[in-house]
């Protein structure tokens, strides 16, 4: 039996959980949490850090900050989880759905800005499978009309853009906020859990309140206010420093967590390219200026048909692969709220795109049969 | 150095946390939350279990769950932790907050009726130190005014209410709704943690929505529907398996721990109880509806100036006592939204509640330690 993913413990979790008990400190925000933040901010350039229970709780925190109110209008792709979605419509946004690129499931960057209205407020990209959206496009559209980019890296770790001013960034440094998932799915895990980053200074203080269930409770901590109480909204988005201490130990592993799945990644395109690449399927798409932090692999049949048959013949062999997202606009939640705009390319991902199997501890031999029963199969 | 708190392990967290692993999961909703749901389901006697990042987030959910909206009142104590407050100004809420019983710092049960309105939507009683508020009372009204109730249980884990019907029931069972604390400051604890206990069953399907992010998610596992997706809003409410597991292991030893908490406590009452007793300061009162699970063990100073002292006193001889909320009608947040109405007793519980320390692995000789250093201080 391949499953679809297993969690990788690199060994030194629970090492690092008894060592935050013997600190005195198993609530958020203790010792674990820094060095992670440190860790975070410093390899990839973000503005501030802030660990949180889930990537959810950071795109709420993000909706939290921006002032979504009533009315405000967010545009982001259909074909995304509900989490992308739930957290603005919490506050109150109308959602502007934008269909996915046609060689990509991240949103068409091209077909925003007839979305825009006075009404739009922010930009959530989403940086599926961990590559990156054209995101200097949407950066400029954000300047031309004064809008806010939130950046769904939940899949992004680790993964780049490089900009026409050849110079290459880290997904989630570049909006004004990002969000990062350490989900169990992800390439770095710690069961549940997530990150903001905080890029626009504007943004850095009212974070840690928020955060800190809307105390100024970390300004009190640093000596800057001689008492501290209830100045804000807030939640409690900060996660235990159990998860915190797990996470530091997948960190200090990132290397070797992504050269396994890199290898792995690599192993099925190469073991794939000549048949699939558009003849029988496609294979997935990197463009030119994004990386590849072998977040995924997917393969896009044809028809939805196909798809069932290849999930089918995989299942037979003991093999589970999955599909993914459906899209957002007709879901039951938001269909009589998004009108009539028909956003092909998302229904067709949401039919036609099927996850193949990627985790550390797969074996090059699982690849090679997954590969072989696809290469067998009548499809 | 005698801290406040510390964090106790059972022992058991980090193997639970690795059977999590091999069972492939790690994310929410696995084995472990099972497990803890199951348990305090059937321990406490709640309709519906399920457990959550924190506290907060369970009052999230409740928020959620009763629809709370604009203009909507909720009725609260004013002496109490910020999430009962946050919960609900998320949503929208205006809050309306009761003083706190002379005799206790928990909400004054006959100084709600008249402020309820025809805007008011719940009342939150918070069960302060784990200490029952006199819940009949406040469900009657609920009764009459068509209201709803959400226990704030944070701190009221294994304590119970005996109404004039003579039946001893948990406290968490009573409301429609409430929500437990695992913050590693509790009885037992999972570093940040909690649990929103739904009793009332016309909260549950929706309840289990609301927690898997707005999706049918757990129907469809359950066979009950055939495809899932979005269908309300929601978040990732769930914690991660290894804050289950840990959980866990926590509730397999509760006796051992409650019994550990209640031979401190009583240490302290029998030992400051001459001393103190209203002559000097006053100690913790229990009323006879309510049992003690021993969450904390406080004094209340007869001036602010004498708690500084006590403070002062302890830390000289290396022992950390704390005061603890500070009244929210008066916080910067919320003092100009609260009006002009005094709440005396919820000032004078800001001003003048001491908690001393009390932990599991707090020693006999500390306790003696604490109560000699107050007995030879001059107050």
């Amino acid at each position: 039996m391949i499953p679809f993913n297993k969690p990788y413990l690199t060994g030194k979790e629970a090492h690092y959980m008894y060592d935050a008990v013997h600190t005195g400190k198993l609530s958020g925000n203790g010792k674990y949490t820094g060095l992670c933040h440190e860790f975070l901010k410093k390899k990839y350039g973000f503005g501030k850090c802030l660990l949180t229970t889930s990537c959810t709780d950071a795109l709420e925190m993000a909706a939290l900050l921006l002032d979504i109110k009533a009315g405000d209008e967010v545009i982001m792709p259909s074909y995304t989880f509900v989490s992308t979605a739930n957290a603005f419509v919490l506050r109150g946004a109308h959602l502007v759905f934008v269909d996915s690129r046609e060689d990509h499931p991240g949103m068409d960057e091209d077909k925003i800005e007839e979305l825009i209205t006075e009404k739009t407020k922010a930009i959530v990209p989403v940086h599926y499978a961990g590559v990156a959206c054209d995101i200097d496009k949407i950066m400029t559209l954000a300047t031309k009309y004064n809008l806010y980019v939130v950046e769904d890296a939940a899949q992004a770790i680790e993964s780049f853009y490089t900009g026409k001013d050849g110079v290459k960034r880290a997904l989630g440094s570049i909006g004004h906020l990002a969000a990062f998932s350490f989900h169990e799915t992800k390439n770095i895990i710690s069961g549940e859990g997530g990150m903001l980053a905080i890029n626009d200074p504007q943004f850095m203080e009212r974070a840690e309140i928020l955060w800190e269930k809307g105390t100024n409770r970390s300004a009190f901590f640093r000596g800057e206010v001689d008492k501290y109480g209830w100045v804000d909204v807030g939640s409690s988005f900060l996660p235990s420093e159990i998860i915190a201490a797990f996470l530091w130990a997948q960190l200090e592993n990132l290397q070797g967590i992504q050269e396994k799945r890199l290898e792995h990644w690599n192993q099925y395109y190469e073991g794939l390219n000549d048949w699939g690449a558009g003849k029988i399927l496609d294979l997935p798409h990197i463009p030119e200026f994004a990386t590849n932090n072998a977040h995924m692999f997917y393969l896009v049949c044809k028809e939805a048909d196909q798809r069932d048959r290849i999930i089918e013949k995989l299942k037979e062999h003991k093999v589970h692969a999955v599909f993914h997202y459906l899209s957002l606009h007709k879901s039951p939640f938001y269909k009589d709220k998004h009108g009539d705009r028909t956003l092909e390319h998302a229904d067709d991902y949401s039919e036609c795109l099927l996850r193949l199997p990627l985790f550390y501890e797969l074996k090059g031999e699982g690849i090679d049969r997954i590969i072989n029963i696809l290469k067998d199969a009548e499809l």
